[in-house]
Formats: structure tokens, sequence, C-alpha cells
């Protein structure tokens, strides 16, 4: 591989990685994805298929997996592909092995626990010298694997990078919607997991669609203040960040955070919820890390500070949302 | 009656004109609800059900009925429930039984055909002496008949008459948010209808939640392109009346609109479809409405345009859907 070639480096072959690689990858664009896993280097170079994490979708042939970090030099673009609490670390592994100037792309979407960072202020902490930009938006990895068309918000406030990106990610059914809102686009990604799970508690405890719908439109309106608070903007959330991945995420079962709420609703505790999954989801530690955000600049979250309630030990999950939904009248959009 | 009990009318006995009179029902508030239909008004007084519009929801106490217009002349308020295309005759039939400065609260969603305005505009025109408010947001009116809750965005520009709505439209279940933007609110449930039965037909061709979810967000960008080009504001259909409303109404075969793309997307002409059935799909309608309105201020509405081809005869409606998934980037939310 040379640089000519503008190969993709995908960093994680999770669900999400390769069904990012798949949707990327063409006769043109090769992609190189990291894996911790041998197995999954082996499964995606000997059978094009990775049998570990996405099973039974039959990847691109210029899609080549590498388990060494330095593979990676060459590539034109990087896509972090961790979940949110594993980007610092991954960071760090991946720094001595960056070119100065590629663009390194995260696709995690959440907030770090204990500091409250963005995931692009992790990375401008660690690699203060490379462009840092989001992707983010209504995306199932089963789906977007299969090559059904949706689309993605990429946000960056560097024009140059912004370039290259647009360039280098040509989906042929996963398209970029490039912004320059760095900080909302990464709120709504973050927030909406928290949003997720009092859909779910709704849906669960029967309230009607319609409730739902206030619920989340409700929902997007504290996105929207804690994004303004940090120097984002309003109307990003209207966008794929905000508004479209909102809308998945609190529509379907294939949720981890939906399904949390649901079960939630059905009285089980989160203790109980989690011995039985192998995947966390990241609404219970977004919702941790946005009451400390919302107190330290004075934002009013209710329904984040409901999910906290009920995700922290309080069982009266119905009177909860009951008092959410039962709240006093005051200006929409205030 | 009398003023001081503040009585509210509702012009329109449907299933959505019945749930709301349910809805703002109390003691202290009764609801004198006006019915075309002798058999609905004998219905509702005799039995306390509405057997023809809402069957089985067993109605408040304080909810009368009346086919005399007339007897609407206490009422402290007025809701309009009627379709969007009977709106102006209503409001004709109505003009010489009102009060001067009685709030009309319009609350159908639509644009009227052949002249491409709002409801308040209407009303402005017959009444111009009346204040205008409207009323939208995601209710299905079986769910707010039920008690279940929810919440809709309350538009109107004249601060007396706002107070006065604030303070007769006290729901136990269904809040009201005030908003002063009542073309931005009226764009959000007119437009909503079209992008339903755009998402009507992605689900019915099984392209995916995430490309249904990309769908309307886009259809969220085209509601407040228009929504600005005529005066109102862009956040506007970040609330209740445009997100929320986008979200209830493109996610449920509840919805007329949606479940007659689904058809659409099953080969099925509009003929076809509408003979088995006795309600139209106001979409259809404000498709029409869009296009030219649209042409006039020169404003790019994709999905709109899509939907009145496969509305109007194009038989091809996959084509004219994987067009729209595939149309060349450009900046998110221009």
């Amino acid at each position: 591989m040379n640089r000519n070639t503008k190969t993709i480096g995908v960093i994680g072959a999770g669900a999400w990685g390769t069904a990012l690689a798949q949707a990327f990858a063409t006769p043109e664009r090769p992609v190189l994805i990291w894996a911790r896993e041998t197995e999954v280097v082996e499964s995606i170079n000997g059978a094009s298929e990775n049998t570990l994490f996405l099973p039974g979708v039959s990847l691109d042939p210029m899609i080549a997996a590498t388990s060494d970090l330095a593979a990676l030099r060459e590539c034109a673009v990087l896509l972090l592909v961790t979940p949110a609490q594993y980007v610092r670390p991954t960071l760090h592994a991946l720094k001595p092995h960056l070119r100065p100037g590629v663009p390194v792309v995260n696709c995690a979407k959440g907030i770090e626990i204990g500091t409250g960072k963005l995931m692009t202020d992790i990375a401008a902490e660690i690699l203060p010298d490379t462009p840092a930009a989001i992707l983010t938006g209504p995306t199932f990895a089963a789906e977007i694997a299969r090559g059904l068309p949706s689309a993605v918000t990429v946000a960056i406030n560097d024009a140059g990078a912004a370039q290259v990106i647009r360039d280098t990610l040509i989906g042929r059914t996963l398209r970029p919607y490039l912004s320059d809102d760095v900080v909302g686009t990464q709120v709504g990604g973050a927030v909406k997991n928290v949003i997720a799970i009092a859909c779910g508690i709704v849906y669960g405890l029967k309230l009607g669609e319609s409730a739902k719908a206030a619920l989340m439109t409700r929902g997007l309106a504290e996105m929207a203040r804690l994004a303004e608070s940090m120097g984002g903007r309003r109307e990003t959330l209207l966008g794929l960040c905000g508004v479209g991945d909102l809308v998945l995420t609190c529509s379907s079962m294939q949720s981890r955070n939906f399904s949390l709420g649901v079960a939630l609703a059905e009285g089980r505790t989160l203790e109980q919820i989690m011995a039985e999954r192998n995947s966390v989801a990241e609404g219970v530690h977004t919702a941790k890390a946005l009451m400390d955000m919302a107190g330290a600049r004075n934002i009013d979250m209710p329904i984040s500070a409901a999910v906290h309630r009920c995700v922290s030990g309080d069982r009266d999950v119905g009177r909860i949302v009951a008092e959410l939904l039962e709240r006093p009248l005051k200006p929409e959009n205030a």
C-alpha cells in the first residue's frame, strides 16, 4: 500500500468498524482494519468475513486486516471505532504510528467518564497536531454492512482536513454530510443514548407513542441546551447527528439503550440486566457524566436526571417518568 | 353556560375533536362540542360516548354536544377541529356566531389547496378581528382520549389571547407549550404528512431503519427551509410541532400518510388505495401545494417532489426513492 491509493484505516473491528470498512471500500480505496483479536484478523484476511462481530456478511475484497497499529501509518484517513471509554488508551497506543496531518475521525459516541470530555477534546489533548473529526448519525451496523442506505454527519473545524475526508470517505450507500460544529455534533451522539433509555421506559410502561414522541422532543431540547452551553449550535441538532440519530435509537429494540429502558420498566435492576448482556449500554455512563456537566453549567436536563435516577437504583421507575411527563409549562425551545 | 365558567368550544366531533374535548374537560371547564351529525350529538349527550368516531371511550360528564353553531357564542376559547380543506367554509359558517376577541385555535394540519394558504392566513382573511392560534404536535387521538400523556405546541402571536388560551387549555395529561412562531408551527404540521408518505415508502421497500431516520432528518431540513422562507424560525421545527409530530407520524401504521406510503411501495396506485379507505391522507394534497410553494420561493424540496411524483401516477416508486437517497453531497442544514 502507498499514499496514492488513499487507503482508509479503521481502528476497531467490532460490528460498526467492520460495517464502516464495508461502506467505504472500493477498488480505488482499500481499507485496512486493525483488530485486537487474532481470530478476527485471520477471519477477515482468510475468508473476507468477520465471523466474531459481523457474521454472515461477505466483506469487500479490498478490506484487509492487521493486528499491528504501525501498519496504519500510510493511511490517508483513520477511523477510530472503539467504545467511548477506550478512546483515550487507544489514542495513546496510536500516537507513535501517526503521520502528521492525517485526520483521525472518531466514530464513538459518548462522553469520557470522570473528565466529562468530548472525544475530540481527548484527541486534542493526546494528539494536538492531528486534525480530529467526528462521524455520527443514524446507522445500525447490520444495515450499513448489508449496503442499505443512510447518511452521517462528519464534523471537523479544519478546512484542509475536511477536504481530505470529503475526498476519501465516499460511500456508495452511506453519505457523509460535512459540518464544522464539532461540539454540537458530539453532544447529539452522546445525549441520545440517555434519551433512548427514557423512551424505552415509556415504551415499557405502555404510555403510548404520543408520549414517546413528546419525550424525544423534550430530549432534543436538552441536547440543544447542553450543546449551546458548550459552544455548539442549536441547529446542528436538527441534523443527522441529532434528530436522525435520536429517532433511530429511540425507536428500536435493536438499540441497547432503548431495550435497557424497556427492561427497567419491567422492574429489573441495572445489575440484573447487565448480567444478561455482553455489551454495555453507553447511556448509563453518559447519564452520570451529564449530571456533572449540567450541574457545572447550571443547565436544566430533567430527562437525563430522571434516567440517572432510574439506572442508579431507584426502583420506582413509573413514578419518576410520570413526574417527568407532568412538569410545569414553559415556553418551547427554552 | 355563562362566560365565567370558561367553557371551551370544539368545532368538529371527529376522533381528534372528541379527544381534545376529553383532554381539556374538568369540573371547572365544561366543553361544548359541535357536531354536524345528529347521531353524534345524541350519542354524546345521551350516553357520554361518541359512538361514531371514538367508540369505546367513556367521555367526561362535563362534555356536552350541539348541532347549533350559535350555541358556541359564550365559549372562552374555540378549537376548530375540521380537516384542513374544510377550514374555510367552517370559518364562514362560524363568523356570525363569534364574540369579538375570543381566540380560535385551529387544530387542522395542512395547507389550503389552490391558494397555498396556511390555516391562520385563512382565518385572518375571514375573521380579521379574531386572534388565530394553532394547536399541533405528536398526538394520536385514541391515545389522548384514553388519557395517555403527550404535549402540543400552541402558537399565537397575540400576547393577550395567548394568556387566555394558557389559562383555559389546561390538560391533566396533554400539556400545551406556547410559541409565537405561527408560521413555523404550521409548516411543521403540514410538511410532516408528506415526509411520512416518503418514510412509508422506505419502510415498504425494506430499506432499513437507518435509511428511514436519515430521510426523516432530510425531511426536517425541507420543513425548516420552507418555514424560514415564509418568515418562520428554523428552531421552531426542533419542537413538538416539528420533530415531535414528524417522529410520531413517520413511525406508525396508525398514521394514514405513513400507511399510504407503504401501500405505494407495494405497487398499488393512489386510486386503488383510496378506494379502500374512508379517510383521505392529507399529505397527498399537501405535496401538491408544496410543489407550487417551493417553485414560487425557489426552495429545494426534493423529498416532497419525490412524494408528489409517487402520488401522481409515477409507478416507479423504488427508483424515485433510490434517487432521493443518492443525491449529491451538500453541507448539512443548508
